[in-house]
């Protein structure tokens, strides 16, 4: 499919927006800015994001008119076809947003990318939106920082970049968008919209509410408390750092389903401390739902994809007969570092009355093959 | 206080006390191995964690005594004292295993390093430990591996190391104490026992059973779902990937402190739930709520101390006259690049009329005297 960008329109100069416009520009595309924060986008073109979009009747710059069309033609400024026109505003302004644009013909395909897709798209076709040229879309990147000043090139490379496109779209319009995916060196995810929603709802929206109710916790704590926190609630909190404005935004259009993922969430944390209220009193049966809950969690995290997609790399287990000798495991540690193999673990295995054992080293599974050999070459023994 | 440590005996080779082990090993004291399991004991050793502790009567390896202390004397095996024993043993058992200790004068000073403080010391008390030489205390570091085998002797680095003494213990042994951490790297802070349990019920209980009922929501979640999870939810999730015998362990010997943190969490939570219902029905005033709660999250994520303690830095935003003509900001960024710079964050101030304006450059505090140099040498104007 033949669908090459050239020049892309980004309208809304935000941190996604400008994070896409700069990625295209170091791909060598043309890239017309707009916002309706002048200042954003003058920032954007300063930071190297592209010039600002100059329709032709150029009444734009002394009106503050209500959306970016409606002083717009049917092309840039040079009389270049805009390919693909990349809505980056908030999900409550897209429709009106998009009607605008194609009824002044700004381009040929559209795309947004908004945290949700059903209402956006719902929106749009009541409208009358030409849903043909649209491919709604959702990259799965962000920073805890917003606006242009915090954009990145690289924002995208290996995230998900979700596709939702409607019956109604065109071949080509998917092509379009699936290639701003590539350009950006997002991976791209095709999914229906209403799965699209429940789906960031479980991964992204609730958890987000989760690290902001663990975070409020800690408004109120005492320094001491502070000074003793660690990795962990670190790790829970980090997104709670994030805009309350932009989030409210992205909460309020997938209200539904994030509600039933924070009631689930909400019931199994009254439940353990009802359970550990009974554990204080003396009431032992109540450690079998914690222990569930805790195991939960583990299956949960356990299915998390691996940095390169598909399910989480099981390590292998490389056996190898330690005799019951000092210094016998270091030696084999020196080995690994000597040919290069990184050890994930550990764990010595013995049976009472026979030799030390076994000792079990877990490592990637492309390292299995190359410790082994180096093992065997040293005279030790891998059953 | 010339409270020097020699020969450290550690009781219970699992991960924190392999790795206290492995960090005394390097600063060359002598310690001693023990452990109910006699595979993680020669693990450790084999690890270079110290020696297997045999105390003089031998017995103890054809029995399996119920403590290790009732085959024990009052030294090590060449009559060496045992300046400090470390408890790392569950919760649970840690009174017991002192007491048995102390009876045969094991040991000099004792410690452990329970995560839990309140319930271990009463017990101890309860039992008729002596508890002028016991100084309880909790290193705030650890790994989702557990055992020996995941041991580092580098786990405490700028680690906090809650230390608890009692008014009974002696300023000596709290010396002795004090060096154990130093020895490790750890910063000791020292805290009441009771402030501490609710401390880490805050920053590192409640958070652990978050993080995990966040994750048994992905259990059951379809693969798209898993596939479009970004490094949010990963975070948010990390934790609830740890041992679950060995949190409901920690948990049960902090129940009442982590039940309020959980009811309270719970509790924002439903609310939340709640007002996103509202949204969905038309109700704009829930989003007050919402909003509430978020900007509670910011508030309590921003008093998390920065990487070496105190508050987190702010950072200094250096103003920076900025033409209106194209590349400035670039050739702004690339001054920064040439002096080592790191620009955490832009914003172009402008106001309407009058020249492009302001950058405002935000960096770490000790780079702004830098920038402001470079840019006063090539001729910017830095207000």
């Amino acid at each position: 499919m033949a669908s090459e960008l050239r020049t892309v329109l980004v309208v809304g100069t935000g941190l996604i927006g400008t994070s896409i416009a700069l990625a295209l520009r170091q791909r060598g595309l043309r890239v017309l800015l707009a916002d309706h924060d002048q200042g954003a986008v003058r920032l954007a073109r300063e930071l190297g994001a592209g010039e600002e979009w100059h329709p032709e009747t150029h009444a734009r710059e002394e009106q503050h008119p209500e959306t970016h069309a409606q002083a717009a033609s049917a092309s840039g400024e040079s009389g270049e076809t805009i390919d693909l026109a990349v809505l980056a505003v908030p999900p409550a302004l897209i429709a009106g947003e998009l009607l605008a644009l194609q009824r002044n013909g700004t381009a040929t395909f559209y795309t947004d990318v908004a945290s949700v897709k059903v209402e956006p798209i719902e929106r749009a076709a009541q409208l009358g939106c030409d849903m043909s040229t649209y491919v709604a879309s959702h990259p799965l990147a962000g920073r805890e920082k917003s606006g242009p000043g915090a954009a990145r090139a690289e924002l995208f490379l290996g995230r998900p970049w979700a596709l939702c496109p409607t019956p109604d779209a065109t071949p080509e319009a998917r092509a379009a968008v699936l290639r701003l995916v590539e350009l950006c060196g997002g991976n791209p995810i095709e999914v229906d919209a209403a799965e699209h929603d429940q789906a960031v709802a479980v991964v992204s929206h609730a958890p987000h509410v989760a690290a902001s109710a663990v975070a409020a916790r800690l408004a109120d704590a005492s320094d001491i408390a502070l000074g003793l926190a660690g990795q962990g609630v670190r790790d829970v909190t980090r997104i709670a750092g994030s805009d309350p404005g932009l989030w409210l935004g992205i909460l309020s259009g997938n209200a539904t389903p994030v509600a039933e993922v924070l009631e689930a969430v909400s019931h199994d944390l009254a439940e353990a401390a009802t359970a550990l209220r009974a554990l204080a009193d003396g009431d032992g049966t109540a450690t079998q739902e914690l222990t569930q809950l805790l195991k939960r969690g583990v299956a949960g995290h356990g299915r998390i994809p691996g940095k390169h997609g598909g399910p989480a790399p099981a390590y292998v287990v490389v056996q190898v007969v330690v005799g019951d000798r000092p210094g016998q495991l270091a030696r084999l540690f020196q080995i690994c570092d000597e040919v290069g193999v990184n050890v994930e673990d550990v764990r010595l295995e013995h049976a009472p009355g026979l030799p030390l054992g076994i000792a079990e080293v877990s490592v990637q599974p492309d390292a299995a093959a190359v410790l082994t050999k180096a093992l065997h070459e040293r005279g030790w023994q891998v059953p």
